[in-house]
This record gives C-alpha cells, sequence and structure tokens, in this order.
C-alpha cells in the first residue's frame, strides 16, 4: 500500500533554468525505524532558501499554480554544478502526525503521535522520517513544534560550543533575527555574556524587552565605539554571524583586536595574545567575505553547520539539547511567523519575492494541509 | 662597566613619518640569566620587514649613511597608530659570540661560545638574550647558525602542528622560499605528503631537485586542474600560506571543495563534509584575504605565528625541535643569502628597496661587524 501526496522539487539544470514544481508522489510504508508523518506545518528557514530559490530572478519568473521556472544568474549558477540536473526535495524541519509507522519498538510507539521531525522534504504532505529523529511533541501544537530544530539547536549549539570552548561571553552579528532572541534568552538563563548587533533602533528596542544587555546598533555613526565598549563589558572574542559575506565579520574581528590592544602594556608588532573566534554560519550576504590584515594573527574564522556540530558533540548532548528544547518550546524557542501558507501559495510570485527577501521577524510557514 | 655599539631602530611619528637609523647605545652588564652577545650575523626575514620597512614610500625616501626617512602611505600609516611614537628595535635573531653573562650557572656555562638567538634587536652589534633561549652553535659558523631559529622553527612547527591535527599532508602555498624548501626536505624526512605551490618553471625545478613530489605552478592554464591532483593524491586538506591578501587562501579552498565533493556518491547543498583548514603565517600581500562561499562550512582558516605556537606545545617539543635544527643546520635547515651587508650598508636605498621586494632566494645578511 502507498500513500499518495503532493511534493516540492526544485531542480536546476546547467543552462541555468530553475524549475521549482508541485508533483504527486507515492509514499512507501515505512520500514524498520522509518514512520511515514502527516506534515502539518514547516518552517521557510534561510537555510531553506539557499536550495529553494538560491538567487534565481524571481521577479522575471514564469509563474503558474503549483510551479515556477525562474533563471539562476553567474555566478551562481556555475558554483552549483554539483546540482545540476538533480530534481530535489526542500524543507529541512516540520511536524506532523505519525500515521504509518516500520516495525521497530521506537518506531511503533510513534504510531497517531504529533511529532517534530527532519526530513529534508518537509515541503510535502507526507514524509519518511526516522524515529529516533523524531521529537514527539505531546500537547503542543504541530505549529508550535514546527520550528523546534533548526533554530532551537543552532542557537544552543552556540552556547554549548562557547562553553566547551571555554568561552563565558558570545557576539552575534544578527542579534533580532528569530535565532538571535533565542540566543538571548538563552544567554539569559546560563549566565553567559552576549553581544547583540543590530542594524535598526526598533531591533534593539525589541531585544532590550527580552532582557538582552548589550545591544549595539550598526546604523549608528559610533558603531565601532559602541562594539568596542561592548566587548570589553562582556569579554566576547567569540561570535557567530550569518551574514557571510562583506565586512561583519572584519569590522567584529577590529573591534576585538583594539579592545585588545588597548589593554596591552607594551607594543607588539605581531598585535595582541588575545584570540579571536568567528563562525560563519549563514549566507544571507553571498558576497565575499573580505577580511583586512589589521587584526593580527590571533584570529581564526570557520564555519560552522548544525548537522556537523551535533555530530561532533555526541548523542547525550543531543538529547539533552532537545529535552530543553522540548521543555521550553512556546518560551525560550518560541518561533514566530508572519504569514501561513499552502505548497501552492508558497509558490507564488507575491509569497516567494517576499519570503527570499529573509527580513528579519518575517518568517513563513507552510502549511500542507491548511 | 658598560659596552657601547651601534643598534638599528625604527620609528613611525604619527604623521607617517618612518625614521630608521643607527644610533650608539650603551648596553648594560647581563644580569641573572641574561648574556651579552656580540652579533655577527641577522637576516633580514619577510618578519622583520614588517617593522623594518613596513609599506613605507622606499623610492621618494631621503638616504644619508646610517639613516633614511620616508613616509608611510594610508591606510597603512593608520593601521600602526599603535606605535606612533615609539622608537622600536629590530631583527629577530641572529648569532654571534657570548662576550659576557650574568651569574646563573646556564648563563656562565655560554661564555666564550657562538650562539644563536632571538634577542629582537638582532641589528646591532651588541645584544643582551636569554640564556636559556640561546643555542649553542658548537663548530658551525655565525653565518651558519644566523637563520636557524625563525624558518627552522616555523617549517618544523607546520610538520608538528599538521602531526597533532592528525595530518598527514601539508600544503604550502609559497613552496620555493627558503621556508618551502627546509618545509620540503622536514615532510620528505618526516613521511609527510606536500602540495608545494609556486610562481615560476625554475622554481617547480628547483623543488624537483630537493625531491619535492607534487610541485603545482599558479603561472600555469591548468593550474586549479593541477592543484586538484595534487590534492586528491596527497590528501592535503591542511595548509600555510605566507601571502595573506588576495585570493590564494580562497583557490586553495576551492581546490580542496573540489576533491572533496568530487568524492561523494550524494549531492549535499552544504558542500562536503571533509574539513579544510588554512593558516596564514605572513602578510607578503598586505591587502585584503578573500574568501568566496564557494566551499560550504567546512573550512577553518586562522592566523599562524611561531611564538605563540610554542609556547602551547611546551617546553619539551621546543627542545626537541631546536636539537633536530641543530643537527641539521646546514643539510634540511641551510638557508643561503643574496647579499651580505652592514648596518650602515642596509639602510642604504639600493639595500632597502631591495630585500624589501622579497623575492624568493633573495634573502639579505645584515654582518654588523664585516
Amino acid at each position: 500500500m502507498t500513500t499518495t501526496g503532493k511534493q516540492l522539487f526544485t531542480t536546476l539544470e546547467s543552462d541555468g533554468t530553475l524549475t521549482v514544481a508541485l508533483e504527486d508522489v507515492d509514499f512507501p510504508d515505512p520500514t524498520g525505524d522509518q514512520v511515514l508523518v502527516r506534515m502539518e506545518a514547516a518552517p521557510i528557514n534561510p537555510s531553506d532558501l539557499a536550495i529553494l530559490t538560491g538567487a534565481a530572478d524571481l521577479e522575471n519568473a514564469q509563474y503558474e499554480p503549483g510551479k515556477y521556472v525562474a533563471t539562476m544568474p553567474e555566478p551562481f549558477n556555475s558554483g552549483s554544478k554539483a546540482r545540476h540536473g538533480l530534481k530535489l526535495p526542500a524543507g529541512n524541519e516540520g511536524a506532523g502526525t505519525v500515521v504509518a509507522t516500520g516495525d521497530t519498538d521506537a518506531a511503533k510507539a510513534l504510531m497517531g503521535q504529533r511529532v517534530a521531525c527532519v526530513p529534508g522534504n518537509a515541503y510535502s504532505q507526507y514524509c519518511i522520517a526516522r524515529a529516533s529523529m523524531c521529537l514527539p511533541l505531546g500537547d503542543y501544537t504541530a505549529e508550535e513544534g514546527a520550528s523546534g530544530f533548526v533554530n532551537p539547536m543552532t542557537a544552543l549549539g552556540f552556547a554549548e560550543n562557547a562553553k566547551m570552548d571555554g568561552q563565558d561571553a558570545i557576539l552575534h552579528t544578527v542579534g533580532a533575527s528569530n535565532l538571535g532572541q533565542m540566543l538571548t534568552r538563552i544567554c539569559k538563563e546560563d549566565g553567559l555574556g552576549l553581544v547583540n548587533i543590530v542594524r535598526k533602533q526598533e531591533q534593539a528596542d525589541l531585544l532590550g524587552q527580552i532582557g538582552a544587555d548589550h545591544v549595539v546598533n550598526s546604523s549608528d555613526d559610533d558603531f565601532m565605539k559602541q562594539l568596542r565598549a561592548a566587548i570589553d563589558d562582556t569579554g566576547a572574542f567569540y561570535g557567530f554571524d550569518p551574514i557571510g559575506g562583506g565586512k561583519t565579520v572584519d569590522s567584529v574581528f577590529k573591534a576585538m583586536e583594539q579592545v585588545a590592544v588597548g589593554h596591552m602594556t607594551e607594543y607588539s608588532r605581531y598585535g595582541s595574545n588575545q584570540q579571536k573566534r568567528m563562525f560563519i554560519y549563514g549566507r544571507l550576504d553571498t558576497g565575499p567575505t573580505v577580511l583586512s590584515p589589521s587584526y593580527g594573527f590571533g584570529w581564526t574564522l570557520s564555519g560552522w553547520l548544525l548537522f556537523p556540530f551535533l555530530q561532533s558533540v555526541g548523542q547525550d548532548t543531543v538529547n539533552r539539547m532537545r529535552k530543553r528544547v522540548l521543555d521550553s518550546l512556546t518560551t525560550t524557542f518560541a518561533s514566530t511567523y508572519k504569514k501561513r501558507v499552502d505548497l501552492e501559495e508558497m509558490l507564488t510570485k507575491e509569497a516567494v519575492t517576499d519570503y527570499r527577501a529573509m527580513r528579519t521577524g518575517e518568517k513563513y510557514l507552510v502549511t500542507p494541509w491548511k
């Protein structure tokens, strides 16, 4: 017996033609540790957009019900060579109800339950997911649980990573994002210092309301001075950045080094001995990262991704993190949505161009059965 | 009793005026663990040039015997704010004869011996050095021992760092440099794979003569193809770069990722899981480092400096490394010089403009008593 439902696929051809379309798919019966989830809610996160739309020209795309065809400009098309011709599913995470299971005890125990899961094809009416990766939601709704993995585990991951590295303060370059708000609450709970960078006064106000102590506004004339003061107050020489391109990380390293040099009693041609550490975990700006030679050699910059991090820390830590998320799903780890769309609506020009803009606080939720 | 001798100082004023000049200095009697070394030979390394000349306009400088005055252009002058008004010595390392000592046993044992040392003011007729940091040269000449610290310990440091990090191959972006040649011999001796990047065919030939297996020429049309093949052959996803500015590191990360993606059986939007690691240990190019978003998130880039590295590994490892250098000072760790200059000659326009160019294989040696 198979279950049939609509699923979204995104296909980039070598000539740069991007087709994002719904198809009717036959979902097989789950086996072993698998469960079949009837998906009720799935968020559109920035990490989903990379594959869903990328840098495609959405203004001039051809839209029809359940489908659009756009052109991927250079250099992004050549840069995506590895996916040329592949029909890919999309949607990292979501929540729904388990309607069939494989025959392991773990799988069978989930029958009929509402779960959050990370299937990788969440923009779909049904998904096959691994029982061991499902989080039973209990009394939470599917909407409350839909964003229960990517942002909460990433924000918690930053705090875990910082503590592992002996840090007691973090810097975050996009403080007012959904993830940034979670991080603010986590740091408050855990007694970690936090420097939040925002771009607008209303974002600073928002973070102030949830208890952020150090918010600096990059639009202010004295931004660098504010940033140095906040780093000096907290000791945050360790931070996370989802922008990637441009000079954000460079400005942060500069401010960190200036703070450290300010505490030196003797000049060194090599700069301070203060280790400065930044992680890029997203590409809101797809331009190149530019690092100026103005903070010596005591710095390290890495890419950061959730799944490799979770693999590196081991299952016990992951379980502890997931339990913490579940316990505070509608408080510390709450997500808010600008709009709910079904699978057809998410492929309209109005929706696509709006969620691709990735404006702070304007996340979309896909509700396949609405 | 004091000893008098000439010493070089470099002073940058806030208005960008750089004065490099000899002065007569009274050297105090050494005390405790100190020794007084009559300096006989000191190399001009790229790491010395940062403070000696920096980016100063040497073409239009005013030269007189034992002195020149040049202008430091922007943004380099503002970037050097921390040293404005400071009269700094220069010359990391050198070799000479111990002519007076403090009263510790270690210091007294060095009396009359020829030693290599790292005083930080090696462009001088005399230096005060710590006995514990002096390397007795035995039958080696001062010239043979003059470059016995910075390049040998850095090249060995790369191999040590790679092994600590579980690597069995290294990539080096300036293969034909003095340091690159040492690294080639070290990797050969230690059974480490090595990918050497060079800019010219004669540099490739030179490295071939000393046994390098993988040399790729960045001037060749198929450079990236050569680079991928060499990385694939050696498994070198770990490398060192003294250029710093521009796109060298970016090209290396790209090639590493392309090799890793070539071995993947399934497409991932996040790129490969292969960790890619590069270290910038110099600034031959003082422009910004440019990193394109084309190799996923599995990469780390750090600054790398010899002294912090040596501090991190501990004295036993440092002693083992120094013994290895001493044992092979004229073979594995041999340095060659284009020219010998005394303290006056090193401040002439002809010399300054020549050694500041930092051309591969054209190192200068300062011989203060010649």
